[in-house]
């Protein structure tokens, strides 16, 4: 049996009992390590789970997938997924995969965590979310906008939006690949500040209404762990935040913010008083 | 501090291993049991946990809160909740309450696996799902629609809906209520087939070509446990699924169902040439 189990957001303790149990008697177990990353190293799993953990970077999860499913149809295997185990595309696929080996492999799924909902310690309603969409780092020459019409969607249905924010693992280095060698570059997270520009940036070239400088927004970091950080204020200001570590996301409100809504999220603020103007004047009644 | 931790979707081992690790430790456990409940009866649980668990009604969480948070600034108390502690709105509320004390009661929250994101074990991709609704009971003189509404927003954008389904745990019998005496009615969970029907019933009367008998949707039941289950078909089809025991959901496809969306899926279909000849006439292409 294929055992995908999410390992939730923070760090080894997040796992659920039954998954630690099946890690503990798998006779492989890997970390998907690309698509989100937990705030501790693959020694500190190794040593709470008491196993070898083996890295499994998108190369082997897409290219070399019989390597991870070899002998799964007679024995434990566990392939470890940070979050919960749909919240990536790449392990729907990979499920499918299992199906339609021949014989099929037999896998089940263990349901974690996932930041898709941990974004409710903003105090913002899990029911008033639209879809969630993904900020990528803007280059010099490739600054994708295509958020920008699924936010207005939400945006225009008065509902919040939750955006992923691009990390970058392993990337090669392309000069040193140009030269023939593989170099990889440090990983990068972005922050919410750099989203918050990125947003702004957009909104300034397309000019909707959708995500402007004076439209309120939260950031959170390291949701879920002990040094998890909520800061409110409009995107103008989150500019401005600094929240720290890794890993980073951002919610812009929408109108149909209701008052408990607010009333839990100000404190967050970095200036109160301005926060609640703007909600007052922008949001409050539209519920 | 008051931890409010989330229990996961099936049973006693859904905890994570942080979670177990407090409820242990704590003076005092309690679990939130009228908005949604796990596979296993509360013995289960105190079981496994080696603790007593005292159930928290909608009463005592809603009117005699202060008996729960009692001596929480000095003292760890436990507040287990199924699923993911901001799935339901009662529970923000429950942690502005301790902020808001004199002085406040430190709190944390324990995030775990929720039904909005173990819904991905459909196939269906997190991504494309718009807000996300609540179905209730119909009763004779009262079945209302509001539902249809946000359904439609979502439609209108080619997006999935994730509907939540109506369980009534310790409501009492209005006639013995009648009497002056309180007897509890047996709890009561909705299934996929009653969902279904209700949206059908309601479609007819709003035509808007929302949620007819002719779309495509899918069913699950008790989600992230060892008898999870899940049944594509039409609306119409999904009326006479049986999915047996609780709890049960409802995702009504949008049109944006991407072709891995569809491979993933009919795998699950009632009638898998039904469900093929459909999504290639109403769905295919329209991402």
């Amino acid at each position: 049996m294929l055992y995908i189990i999410g390992l939730g957001l923070a760090d080894e303790r997040d796992i659920s009992t039954r998954g630690l149990e099946i890690v503990r008697r798998a006779e492989r177990v890997y970390l998907e390590a690309y698509t989100a990353v937990l705030l501790v190293d693959k020694e500190q799993l190794e040593s709470f789970y008491g196993r070898e953990v083996v890295i499994a970077d998108r190369e082997m999860v897409e290219s070399q997938s019989e390597q991870i499913l070899e002998g799964a149809a007679e024995k434990d295997v566990a392939f470890l997924v940070v979050g919960d185990p749909f919240s990536a595309t790449t392990h729907t696929d990979f499920a499918l995969r299992c199906r339609q080996s021949d014989p099929p492999i037999p896998y089940r799924t263990l349901p974690n965590a996932s930041i898709l909902t941990a974004v409710g310690a903003t105090g913002l309603s899990l029911y008033n979310f639209g879809q969630t969409v993904s900020m990528v780092f803007f280059t010099d020459n490739w600054r994708p906008d295509s958020f920008y019409d699924r936010v207005a969607e939400n945006v225009n249905l008065g509902l919040h939006t939750l955006v992923l924010l691009d990390i970058k693992v392993k990337e090669p280095n392309l000069e040193a690949l140009a030269r023939g060698k593989i170099v990889y570059e440090p990983p990068r997270f972005m922050t919410v500040a750099q989203c918050a520009e990125q947003m702004i940036e957009v909104e300034e070239k397309r000019s909707q209404g959708v995500c402007g400088g004076y439209k309120l927004a939260v950031g959170v970091a390291r949701l879920g762990s002990e040094g998890e950080q909520i800061v409110a204020g409009t995107l103008e200001e989150l500019t401005q935040a600094d929240l720290g570590k890794p890993l980073h996301s951002l919610v812009l409100c929408g109108k149909k913010m209701h008052e408990m809504e607010w009333e839990y999220m100000r404190d967050f603020a970095m200036d109160k008083e301005k926060f609640d103007e703007i909600w007052k004047r922008d949001y409050a009644g539209s519920a």
